[in-house]
């Protein structure tokens, strides 16, 4: 089965997702520069989301293109991260427009944790349709990032009960951590 | 006439369809958690809608894989099925807003069966177009998941009017039988 | 110059304009029927619409379909196509939400005269780039059904202050006359 | 790494940009030609937007067809230059809704400048790749245009200060130095 539409369909599903978030920054009645300023924080949760959703797109990017093959499993696993991703605009503007209140910032953190989960049986699913011994399979490897970001966004969650900049910070590490995404796959792919 | 553009114009439309919904996810304004109550019906049936759009984009995909060229019917046929997808977002976020009221639980029905008539219509003219000995006519076969669905979906919109969980339950179980939709199509194409 | 992206920035345009337009029936509040009264002439002002984008997706898709290049007048002529085309959301709903009022009726019929006239530069632009002995040039031929289409909706405009329903039923007059839109291009291409 | 995902992600955000900003055209409650008139404002700041997204979809276009591969360092690139695009709608709301006023319309000089610097970055990460010698990179050239633009952007943002129509009169040159966007890149084409 080609992986063409699964491609097409991703990319407009997360090119709507990193759009529509915009309609969350509400036009301002006013037009001083006053009236920009309630709109920090909505345009600074704006930005992390923005990042996050580039990253999903680039190792989606990624990992399909290594990919030779899809079924019915991988379109399952791929809707699945959908849907989790579609929750981003959302949680986004709850988060902005609370100004980074405890519970939206922990909200935001586990809908960017089953993201995560999301991605990961993703990635489960197109290793088992190519084999242990595949390129795709020895690239994405041990996953050593992933589990880290588990980590770091269950830690992010919990440490929003002390204080939510906190988890919010820790969200940022690892977008930072996922930034260069690609390192791990292209290398394989040059190597062979 | 090719068919990648009929796949690129409704890959599209369904993309937009299953991301718009979220814009019905209306952010709340307080920041706890208690504020994301009220959303959990119009939550619970955005997982619906989107587990139904993400079916028909996986059917569409596989009935469209095993075409081999469309025409005018064809194209018709499929905007007619568009049309239809495109009042899910409505009619999902008329039913979770009013927590699963009995006249917006059997209007979902409605528009989901009309959407099987949609997609019943573009396999036939899909069909006559390839002729009744192609692949993909073998493939379709004799429907019977198609008219299953179709006697369900009447029996749950009837039901509404004596409680609209049942109806709302008898949607849930046709979306679990296309579930796994690709068997049939894929079965054919592999004993080939 | 390749004409795939025009096409793919154009069905991109058209999907998201297709279904934009369904963000306008507001939901109601009420959960029984009545409550959908108020929403039917914005239901039926939705259908014409849907049909006109269907019809104008449709023809761009055979006419760029015999177009063998592009060019930078092309490119143009299609983004200002796609200006006149991105209105028929806004119009849609103010004709569907004043009830078929003379102004909003007039003024739907001005936007859909002046993406007839955007269609019209832009065949004009596409014959020009592959000569008037094309197969393009010869499938357009004279374009009757344009020029009958342009009468029609001036006919159209001007008659709404009599009375707006002639107005729209002359609009729905022209979408019935492009509804089979392949005819002309596909025959000359059969007999090739 | 293949560049038809690159292209099919930011055709999608493209598209969506140039549509949703219809949105910000509120349909107005009265049925006459005097509810219009509050529009007008909102609709040039909607039709000098429209040509902008134009201009950069067909540059990058433009650009992306000269190029023949690209990299995890030109992916970022075009993900940053999609950010400062995607708050285009915002700004041009904010524009049109507040007539032109001193402080949104240098705002709105200030994304455009900043969507042309991510432009410009792109282009650099394009070379390097390509190499000073390829042809992208003699096409590219000095980039004069890029140069102009940048002052015209920066004189008009501080004249906005003095008065806001000198400001947007400016933008509006520069969106008439690139209608015709592709002659540089075109014609070294043509000459190999």
């Amino acid at each position: 089965m080609g992986k063409g539409r699964l491609e097409a369909f991703s990319d407009g599903v997360l090119a709507i997702i990193i759009t529509i978030m915009v309609l969350e920054l509400k036009v301002p009645h006013e037009s001083d520069w006053e009236a920009l300023r309630p709109l920090i924080p909505v345009f600074i949760s704006y930005i992390l989301s923005f990042v996050y959703v580039g990253i999903y797109w680039n190792n989606h990017h990624h990992m399909l293109h290594a990919s030779k093959h899809v079924n019915g499993t991988v379109l399952w696993a791929n809707t699945h991260l959908l849907f989790w991703l579609s929750l981003i605009p959302f949680t986004t503007a709850w988060m902005g427009e609370n100004h980074f209140a405890m519970v939206p910032v922990a909200f935001y953190g586990i809908v960017l944790l089953m993201c995560s989960i999301g991605y990961y049986f993703l990635s489960v699913s197109l290793k088992k349709l190519h084999g242990e011994d595949s390129t795709l399979a020895q690239a994405i490897g041990n996953d050593r990032k992933g589990i880290l970001s588990t980590v770091i966004y269950m830690l992010g969650i919990g440490l929003c009960f002390i204080h939510p900049y906190i988890g919010f910070g820790l969200y940022t590490v690892v977008a930072a951590i996922w930034f260069v995404p690609d390192s791990r796959i292209e290398k394989k792919l040059h190597h062979e």
